[in-house]
């Protein structure tokens, strides 16, 4: 794909114009910083879209990346695009219509709220000039300068701005002032609180400090800390920013010169780590040897050139260099947790429930790193839902309309919910009202079914598009139930989630390392063992994670398949699970109920229920009705001691 | 796999030491530039190992990778390493006993050949002051100061340094240097022109501009030219030099500073991508917060910073900033061809034989590269042997011990041969005198073995160890054939190759697609049908690519399958091909011979011969004989027109 296609990411919408819908606010209790230091009194600039209810409970925060700002999408038709215009809006997956959306400029940034750009005088010139009364803690302010231009204001004595004296900062410390803003705007508790990249870092920042804060987490193209690889490159970026000649040590603002070598150079390592390979490709290859001439000093040999020298000469014009210094070392100095336990730590009190979202080819934040806080939130039995978007766009996919396209719903899905009792579950009336077809059952899914006790805790491994989990829900709808789906499966994944179910995007044959020993009261695998690789494998994994295990799968003993292999002499074929060539099959194992029961026992495994079908002649078949020739497709409920 | 355990990787055996061992020749004719301009006169500074023979017919070239210079390996137990000591020397995989080994300085570098270091006037200083009588158009001179020292002569008038006015040179530059060294030291074809990245690039470069330079070109972690994402980070590299304020337009050399930071800055990027991201967790993560603390400006804040700044830092005592973008420019220039019909172009007049090595974790130079070259060079029918070797260590792998270890026999044997009469079949004398064990074939094989005419070519899918090429070979020993296996798994494709066969590293579930059509007499599928998933596609490509094609299989018809399937209702079970269980076979697919005929049919394929056995009773089937329900494996031989 063509980055030129979608002109989405960061860099093409953005402008180093005034952001006319922001709002700004004061506060002025200081603010104790993380690392030690603090900042007398902050600056908060943002903007909202939508109406706080009367309850306050449609709240959501969105948090914006490195080089991002508040102005998150367009108030209106004329307004400038907005970093998020294919997520947020009127009818839009973060929908304008129903919630309140707010979102803040970061501490540390230069796009409005309090920077290293910012004087660090005790008196405050602006609430000396602001035309509004002075609230105590709070003062209204809106400023129409632009926020370079505010930045270059001059000062005498002591007013000059921090620079590289601006204090360490931390996501941590980015989270309170957005704190601090929802106590202003009267939110206790967020409906959602949404963010990708470093968005997502505070996400996740905002629930391990504060497990109530919020109802919904949405981190998306995140991590629990950067790689070393990624940390890496920051280093050399900041090393590019500190030595170019012109930094004077963070305080060039009231000089006639500013970085911006050095800062072009650290945006273009950023961006090349920001495209995928296949992207890069896709947009330099073609005409390699063929610049586009633009004006700039920097190498402009080849293409793959000149689109750096530009992104990074325009980048230059709307941002700050110690702002570059001061959040990027707030991201590299995030980390949750290097290992599991860890990671269960941290998010051990949460009582929000998770959509965590990755692509495939972003290699700066890659989707092992999603997956990480996935199995964390797994152990911890919490509500997650995890799927990793095939995408060529790299890590800017968060921001590419396509991929938007693809993982909106997602997060569209995550927020509807017309109830505040979490976990209730929805009745098939919703299902249907929504558009969905009504869930169809197979006759094992309903023997299955029927023998789920109401209450129960329930993962489904290889759940398709989630109609056994919806079916169950349904049938026990006004019982709160623990329902869970893994699947691998793009598609069925998005289908499963968009029942409003939980489900993860798992490769079951590396077994089920996510989850804990007794998680689950059953863990169904339906129609699913002629496909797996590791079957002892997962079956001693089910075992393990499930008090009780449910399996189901077609019979290659049935009567008819013995019958044409004997007589025909070619792979058996018959209706239904067994109607493949034997050259292109989907099936990978080809269990017969004798086998499986063979492998059982060598397994120490208690059968404690077996319900057989011949499902081509719809017939029920008694166990001692030699099921392994009769039936078609077995269903055992089975468990270990 | 940490750093430290190989210190191989080129910075920690550096120094800025002179070059014991090094040679020095002029060649005082000028050389013509391919991108325009001419040098007057080069030096070349070179090392050599071994012995020239009496026909010089032995001569082995080594090209260095872009920080790299002449000291490929020790010259002795007293020697300073060499960056290549793990497969260069006496009884290695490049055996220094049986091989003269020469090793230059590239052109455009800075350790003793030509470079921008050196003085542009007409007159050359080091011709009047040497010792030794001038020989038209050659001078031997050896030069004991350091390279770096050298540089920095002062001269007056015109005597300055090229610095950045050297010309814009290329890696066909490179290589005429190399081939005026070549004549001046009596080699007129070399046994075989071997390198690593651009050092591949440098050798590749050799055969398509002389194809009938050596008689081996092996390419290691290398690519027809760099990816896009390659292509601009040595764009900011040497943005970040040329940005540097102590750079002056690259006449810095009798100046007081050099343009360091730049230059470190550039090796720390460079660092980043030869490392594996595998690699660099294992290394910084476990102390991402303690840096170790050196004497350093750069940021030191993390365990990866400490480290990037020491890598950097100290580079710059030892390589010129004016060299490394000379370097890394001719690297970025080399394009051998985008696209399979280019690259066939390239290299279409070859009369050598390949080997390509690629490293799975190479992130820089990605395996899918050399593939691009191997499908070009399949489809032109050349002798090519390629193995993506499976490693954690990135790009550095073909520096680092423990790969040199799994790659070095491949080099070995490629190198090996008593004879100068390329492509005559080893007799199995050799083989065995080799130590490996004679071949012994199954019963399938010995049918194949029998109906493939002498002189035919053959290319033999899922090869395993290569045991039916090497039994072929020796059947028709002093008849040359174009033998040629393809396989998927690391230790088979070693195998294959240590029996001096040619293989390449294809997964045959993607087909064939580097080969053309009719390219072998017989396409050989031996006891591989049963582990493919694309059975019909595979088909189609083999008589596509073949005239002919034999396929052997086990047959899951066999009475004694039939039997134990209808007596015990379990998934069958016999001895042989058919002793799995049902959960773990590997056995993708389950052929019958029904089946195969059935479909070869519906494909207008004629089945020219059929070849039945019960191997399990040593026992051969006729075709009228049920051989469905009699034989336990089958050959077929067939074609289409």
């Amino acid at each position: 794909m063509s980055l030129n296609e979608d002109c989405s990411s960061t860099d093409d919408i953005r402008s180093d114009e005034p952001l006319s819908h922001a709002q700004t606010v004061w506060f002025n209790q200081p603010l104790l910083l993380e690392r030690g230091g603090q900042l007398p009194k902050i600056r908060c600039c943002y903007e909202t879209w939508g109406t706080l209810n009367a309850d306050a409970s449609n709240a959501i925060l969105v948090c914006h990346a490195v080089s991002g700002d508040s102005h998150a999408a367009r108030h209106n038709a004329n307004d400038q695009p907005g970093w998020w215009d294919g997520l947020i809006g009127p009818g839009m997956s973060i929908d304008t219509n129903q919630f309140f959306v707010v979102c803040p400029n970061v501490l540390g940034g230069c796009r409005g709220t309090t920077g290293p750009g910012d004087l660090r005088a005790e008196d405050d010139l602006e609430l000396a000039t602001s035309p509004n009364q002075p609230i105590p803690g709070v003062s209204i302010n809106s400023d129409e300068r632009s926020p370079l231009e505010a930045m270059s204001r001059q000062g005498g004595g002591d007013e000059r701005p921090y620079g590289a004296d601006f204090p360490r900062i931390t996501i941590g410390d980015m989270v309170e002032v957005q704190r601090r803003l929802a106590d202003h705007l009267g939110i206790v508790k967020w409906r959602a609180i949404v963010g990708g990249s470093l968005g997502g870092h505070q996400a996740l920042q905002w629930v391990s400090r504060y497990p109530n804060c919020t109802h919904t987490c949405i981190a998306i193209a995140t991590s629990p800390r950067l790689t070393s690889q990624a940390l890496g490159f920051d280093v050399i970026a900041r090393n590019a920013i500190q030595t170019d000649p012109h930094f004077h040590g963070g305080q060039y603002y009231d000089r006639p010169n500013r970085p911006v070598t050095g800062l072009a150079i650290a945006r273009m390592l950023g961006h090349i780590t920001y495209l995928s390979v296949a992207a890069m490709e896709a947009k330099f290859d073609p005409d390699r040897h063929d610049p586009r001439h633009i004006a700039s000093d920097f190498e402009q040999r080849f293409s793959v050139g000149s689109y750096l020298a530009h992104q990074g000469q325009k980048f230059t014009t709307r941002f700050d260099a110690n702002s570059y210094i001061t959040l990027s070392m707030a991201m590299d100095l995030f980390d949750l947790g290097g290992n599991r336990l860890k990671l269960m730590e941290t998010f051990d009190e949460c009582t929000c429930d998770f959509l965590l979202v990755s692509f495939s080819s972003d290699w700066l934040f890659p989707p092992a790193q999603s997956r990480e806080i996935v199995n964390a939130l797994t152990a911890l039995d919490k509500r997650v839902t995890y799927a990793e978007i095939t995408s060529d766009a790299g890590h800017d996919a968060f921001l590419i309309a396509r991929d938007m396209a693809t993982y909106g719903p997602l997060v569209q899905e995550r927020l509807r919910s017309s109830d505040t009792h979490r976990g209730v579950n929805l009745s098939a009336g919703d299902a249907v009202s929504k558009g969905q077809s009504p869930v169809q059952l197979t006759v094992a899914e309903e023997s299955i079914l029927e023998i789920i006790p109401a209450g129960s805790s329930v993962l489904d491994l290889g759940c398709g598009c989630g109609e056994l989990l919806a079916a169950i829900r349904d049938r026990h709808a006004g019982t709160p139930m623990r329902l869970m789906g893994v699947e691998v499966a793009q598609e069925n994944i998005l289908s499963t989630a968009m029942r409003g179910l939980d489900v993860i995007d798992y490769d079951l044959n590396n077994g089920l390392p996510a989850f804990i020993d007794d998680q689950f009261d059953v863990v169904v695998l339906n129609a699913t063992l002629q496909a797996v690789d590791n079957v002892v494998a997962l079956l001693e994994e089910m075992l393990r994670v499930g008090k009780k295990a449910i399996i189901s799968f077609p019979n290659f003993a049935y009567r008819a398949l013995r019958e044409d292999y004997v007589t025909r002499g070619r792979s058996p074929r018959a209706v239904g699970e067994f109607d493949f060539d034997w050259h292109d099959t989907p099936n990978r194992r080809f269990p017969t109920i004798a086998d499986v029961h063979d492998l059982l026992i060598e397994m120490g495994v208690t059968i404690d229920r077996e319900i057989y079908w011949d499902v081509s002649q719809a017939r029920h078949i008694d166990a001692d009705d030699d099921p392994n020739l009769n039936a078609d497709t077995a269903v055992l409920e089975i468990h270990r001691s």
